[in-house]
């Protein structure tokens, strides 16, 4: 077996949506897991892929998550939408509550939405996204249990929790900020595990709060900007789970029953830009903001300035060609993951 | 003469509303614009305080501010707003607008304003507070032409737009994160240049892109957590100036006529608590983070974890009851606008 192999998009989505339908999902749900998943594939963020799915599939044996969940819509408005996800899977239910935020902002401008109670919800680009392929700009947040120390902390207190936000552009692709609120997200810290190679000082903190440069004993994230992180971790806990009316954090704190694992909150948004200006002007002027600071004259050290989302779009470029790489111990998981639902493996797995 | 003074709230207030209103402003405008002003004071955020009137003054002389704004709601739904605000004083139109978006926000659960072509807002805490003082969260943002290097530039190509989010507690202030999208806020190298001190390296470049610890010639801000606050910034200028058809930072990249002096454009929102969860579980569960936040171990050289907030509500205690300090500069600064208005100093300035 070589260190990495190449599979088609296509080939992974079947093969990850069949895993998900052998495990219990409903075929609308497993292609829509296997959808998302596939696109961080696809666009590089490959913590957020189909290297997941073992952990799903573990997760849905353990009862944390829930793949035919009583996704239930608790309280609407014109503009505003609270779901109780039943601890469905992240992209089935962020999915459903983006195309209806879509939907209201359409009508009243924007559209503003609660989700309660889902579970990992992959790269949450993909849902700022579908906002804006639709010509709207979309917005969207995470709040799980602790994994960062608040500003002056050396203990977990807030989540990095996850922001994207997208818009689109006319000529190029769409701009897609999609960021956690930590210096450096907890992929790259395990990223850098699997390579063997050490951490900057200031990405995180070992169990007992000590500052580490050893990735395989990186417990606790450390925010981006100091109070700035740090603060807004704690307001998007805030604006999601205490909003929700189920607080992540809380538990950390004062004990009491512990959340369950896997859960997360979040808040998904679009805002009609044709509410607001014209769309094809507003696209222009994105294009020529996108223009004009990968124009700029370089920092030292630098050969480009990238726009949010180039490199991921570049990346996807690459392998809706040549199909995306999947290292040897990701290929070994998966096959036994199939082999324990009986169900077959892509060619380019054996 | 001392080195600083110390004059009460309610003092500084009327005087300020004085300049303004003999400036040309309407009474009730000239009265919020020193209430914003002074509400910045208090809080120790001086940059933002009574040491703007001069310059305030220079910019109606010089065609910027607008003391009689014609100020129109020019596009309207049940839950969002657009506001040409004509060049008004920065709290004269966004504290109308926050106004409103509350009153949409109470009907539909969201209200989601722009403001276009306001200026100088002030500190952007007051009109999240204000939100969050009602029972609701707030959240405003604010984009200016250029001033900050984005991640991997030499030159200015964004702005570091501030943002803030304010939520309310039960026992607690309301939290309140006011923060700029840099590494440090123009007015800590300000600070720093009045203290003849050097900045951290990382703070700014000089005006050729060199990177410099001498605040005197920082000219370029540069992003906090790197091309985390740059994205920021990028997506703050799609989401505010470019969907209100208004944008900031084009002009420098493109050319064309510049942007008239001072010139801002912003969002402000809020969200009711109410429309998604009960109003004082909310606040109970906003004390139990604080207070979870705060109680955790401490970090080396900590002696104290702050909510976001929290330092700026014990200066405002303190100078409630001992008064706003101005420094000798910024006395003899208000008295010359003073004698050339031809309207009285409080006697603490004499």
């Amino acid at each position: 077996m070589t260190d990495e192999i190449r599979v088609g998009a296509e080939t992974l989505r079947e093969f990850a949506a069949q895993v998900f339908e052998r495990a219990g999902m409903p075929p609308e749900d497993a292609a829509t897991e296997a959808e998302v998943l596939v696109w961080a594939n696809l666009r590089g963020v490959d913590s957020h892929g189909v290297l997941r799915i073992p952990s799903y599939i573990q997760s849905i044996e353990a009862g944390g998550m829930n793949c035919r969940p009583d996704v239930r819509i608790e309280r609407e408005t014109p503009a505003t939408l609270l779901v109780e996800a039943d601890h469905a899977f992240g992209p089935v239910v962020t999915k459903m509550a983006m195309r209806r935020v879509i939907d209201k902002a359409r009508t009243v401008g924007i559209g503003w939405g609660l989700i309660r109670n889902t579970t990992h919800q992959g790269a949450m680009g993909y849902y700022a996204l579908m906002a804006a392929e639709e010509g709207l700009a979309g917005l969207t947040f995470v709040c799980n249990p602790p994994n960062m120390a608040p500003y002056g902390a050396r203990a977990a207190g807030v989540h990095n929790s996850p922001l994207a936000i997208a818009v689109p552009a006319k000529t190029h692709d769409a701009l897609v900020l999609d960021m956690a609120t930590s210096v450096a997200a907890g992929g790259k810290v395990s990223l850098a595990v699997d390579k063997g190679v050490p951490i900057p000082l200031g990405w995180a903190l070992d169990a007992d709060g000590n500052p580490t440069t050893d990735a395989t004993i990186a417990q606790i994230l450390l925010p981006a900007g100091g109070y700035k992180g740090s603060g807004l971790a704690m307001m998007f806990e805030c604006l999601s789970s205490l909003m929700a009316g189920n607080p992540l954090l809380e538990p950390t704190f004062v004990g009491g029953p512990p959340v369950r694992p896997g859960t997360q909150n979040s808040v998904v948004a679009a805002v009609d830009i044709g509410a607001f200006t014209d769309l094809e002007e507003y696209k222009a002027h994105v294009d020529c903001l996108i223009e004009g600071v990968k124009g700029l004259p370089m920092a030292e050290g630098f050969q480009e300035i990238l726009a949010p989302g180039e490199p991921e779009g570049r990346v996807r470029a690459e392998r809706e060609r040549d199909g995306i790489p999947l290292p040897a111990g990701t290929v070994a998981n998966l096959r036994e993951v199939a082999g324990k639902l009986g169900i077959p493996c892509p060619a380019e797995f054996l």
